[in-house]
């Protein structure tokens, strides 16, 4: 079984005649509906399934499964398309079970401050809903991701420093498994200590060891104050520096985001916001009124001391929002800044300490390598993206886009940190997890996915080969 | 082999003098030392090793392994015997490995706010050895446990409202897998989307998925400011219904215990304290001074609505201290209370709304039963524990208690809770675990074990039967 467990597996007629039979027009085999599902945000080339499946309940996804296990054919789940490490490509064929019908929030709970949902919610919809119970999901990956593919791959993004990722806000799931069972991990409680965690054993499992079906996540109270203010500084190294000792010191920051000059010269150019064309931080403050006066004083006088200027503040939400949503552009804003680009993005995370001279290495080869470039990140967790634009059609700059992101991991390992932050492993940096945490331990993941899914028909070909 | 594998398997001579070689006088058969590593605090009677291997290091750890596994002989890991749930319980003989020797902080990163530690250190030596940096780890669980034994069974107590549990504050592990491999899992950085969370794995697998050698633990700047105060109330419905309201609110309490009337007699009669013998929360703040005062404020208004009296405040350290060692005597103390009894403790975890009706039915059936009970409970979790009081030597109260403990897990289940907030599942229970999360979880559950043990030498018969 071994020997063939990463060769492709063209779904046979059979089972799409099965498919069809179970779900009619929700089943599509044509080209245009595989190749959406058969991409993401990834510099890959799009790999199709050979079929996609609309999946509308568990029991759907369950049935789906079980067809395609009893023909040993891989299924690919599908929630909005947006990852960056080429998660949703069936690179061994196989069925996209498409999630984006199953979107409903089921329950808001706000006197126990949880909800549970489908997993094709986004993140966005999601505070829509429960915004008028005084109440809010604070992992926000930049995309307007669904929560079932945030579980999928760890997602964290800008709150991260203050709330946790989806590793610490996913309370239970519910799970179908390679054989198309229907299980439950976690519950409802806050803690446990109930046997083994299923739940963080699923987050971050990137499809491979069952399909997301239900999630139950902590929400958190709306802030009683909030503030977002910019601030610029002479260079990258100031403002990471300013962010290392605000850590250091506890506050309890909300949002620490970094922009270099080219991240924000592309915000500026696609949102017309007319900043100053400097490095900037774009910061949050929680609390109570005292609360975030406090921590804005404090983060104040930290930049100061390290070059940075005054605070411009956005005052109204509206402003607040502006400021944001220009923030969640920028990777689409910086992409325009290089028509027809595609873009390597690194995802490395360092302890804190360390950030201030990976960023700065990480520019400067950048700047010297003569790529274009532009550097965002969430430097609250110790974690930055450097997104190198190269032209598709010259493989030099892929290979150069390539060497450059290998430089910048192999630095982060050598501190203690890791090569994927949030984005997940994928197909892209297979590789880099075995340099990071060693073969004994990749072996390990190998003997859990061996037990969970012997077919290996859940994702097959992602974060390792097997 | 499955028929055989919950099967004692006692060690052989073979195995003994081939460790006895290794070990030297490391090694010890004497009854007295092996009936101290086959008991913990749980009520089950001593179940002894065949020997004790006291390791000083994590190449110990991994010839120990080795040796037991190439006779397939069971290997159980030993901190300081803290555990309430059967869990250092030689059940299926084998070779208990003490680890307290293990005992060294070896890196203490304030820069980074980690540090790296044998399994052996207790939580209050690393509050010692970190506290001149500034620093402290928060998770308290009451006794003095090892870090090794806590990560094991995912544990929390005070301060896990605010700061988590093991499950938020560990960043990576060095382990010895059942074939004597050394594994580490996870980096320094505070997130990581990198594979599968071997990290969150091993936390709470209670020794049955591999031996912690090292850890990386996630430190706290100590706060500017901290108060601790005590709240007596009419009732111990009251005193919940503050702590709910406080969670809801969002208030950023870092503890908040629980002690009913029996459970402050206790701590009165051994620590001397003088309290009123009321149900009485126990409360401590952290933050700015400004902070601290304002969430004071707050929750002295929440209490004051639910009948709660004035704050009384320890606003010396030594005062607080005094107070949080009552605290963390409550279940010694209250053992003393009934002169030869153990206790049956339950450990239930419920969303936190449904907290208080949970608690007050536990009490009046305890009431009614006529068994002495004492109730403390880190209520900011939704986490409560009630104690049974019973002569050993008297089955009936056994039987009692058990049955009243059953009723309390039902109770939690039934409204989305969990039989274990803290305590683990150990031998006690392993049918709460099937009811809790359905047979199927239970199943993969089962099935990683296999994969990674696949000879069941790690901690055999805890958490579930193979």
């Amino acid at each position: 079984m071994l020997s063939t467990a990463n060769a492709p597996r063209t779904a046979p007629a059979a089972l799409i005649d099965a498919l069809r039979q179970r779900f009619g027009d929700r089943l599509s085999t044509a080209l245009a509906v595989r190749e959406q599902h058969g991409r993401d945000e990834s510099p890959f080339d799009v790999a199709p399934p050979d079929a996609v499946v609309f999946c509308e309940s568990t029991q759907d996804v369950a049935d789906a499964v079980t067809l395609a296990a009893a023909h040993r054919v891989p299924v690919i789940p599908f929630g909005v398309g947006s990852s960056l490490e080429g998660h949703l490509l069936a690179v061994q064929g196989g069925v996209s079970l498409d999630l984006s019908r199953m979107n409903r929030v089921l329950r808001a709970e706000p006197e126990n401050l949880t909800a549970t949902l489908q997993p094709g919610v986004t993140r966005s919809q999601l505070n829509r809903e429960v915004k008028d119970l005084g109440l809010f999901f604070p992992i926000d990956p930049g995309a307007d991701a669904s929560l079932g593919g945030m579980c999928a791959t760890r997602a964290s993004g800008t709150n991260a420093v203050r709330y946790g990722t989806m590793r610490e806000n996913v309370l239970a799931l519910e799970v179908v498994t390679a054989s198309g069972q229907v299980i439950r991990t976690g519950t409802q409680a806050r803690k446990s200590s109930a046997g083994y965690d299923l739940t963080r054993l699923m987050v971050g499992s990137e499809g491979t060891l069952g399909v997301i079906t239900e999630i139950t996540l902590k929400l958190h109270p709306l802030p009683e104050s909030l503030a977002a203010a910019v601030c610029f500084f002479p260079d990258i190294a100031s403002a990471v520096a300013t962010t290392i000792q605000v850590i250091q010191m506890g506050v309890p920051i909300a949002r620490c985001e970094l922009l270099d000059v080219n991240a924000v010269r592309a915000v500026n150019n696609h949102d017309k916001l007319g900043l100053r064309e400097a490095p900037m931080l774009l910061m949050e403050f929680h609390g109570s009124e005292a609360g975030v006066a406090e921590q804005t004083a404090t983060v104040q006088e930290i930049a100061k001391d390290h070059g940075g200027e005054d605070f411009q503040w956005a005052t109204t939400p509206e402003e607040r929002t502006r400021l944001w949503t220009a923030r969640h552009h920028a990777y689409l804003s910086a992409l325009q800044m290089r028509p027809g680009c595609r873009a390597v993005t690194t995802d490395t995370c360092v302890p804190i300490a360390r950030l201030a001279e990976m960023v700065v290495a990480a520019e400067d080869e950048a700047r010297a390598s003569g790529l274009p470039y532009f550097i965002v990140g969430h430097v609250g967790d110790g974690n930055f993206h450097i997104a190198y634009l190269l032209d598709p059609n010259l493989p030099g700059e892929r290979d150069l886009a390539e060497s450059l992101n290998e430089r910048v991991v192999r630095r982060a390992l050598a501190v203690g940190g890791t090569c994927t932050g949030e984005h997940g492993i994928g197909l892209h940096k297979q590789g880099f997890l075995i340099e990071e945490t060693g073969e004994g331990a990749v072996a390990m993941m190998r003997a859990v996915k061996r037990a969970l899914d012997p077919d290996n028909i859940l994702n097959p070909g992602k974060i390792f080969a097997l």
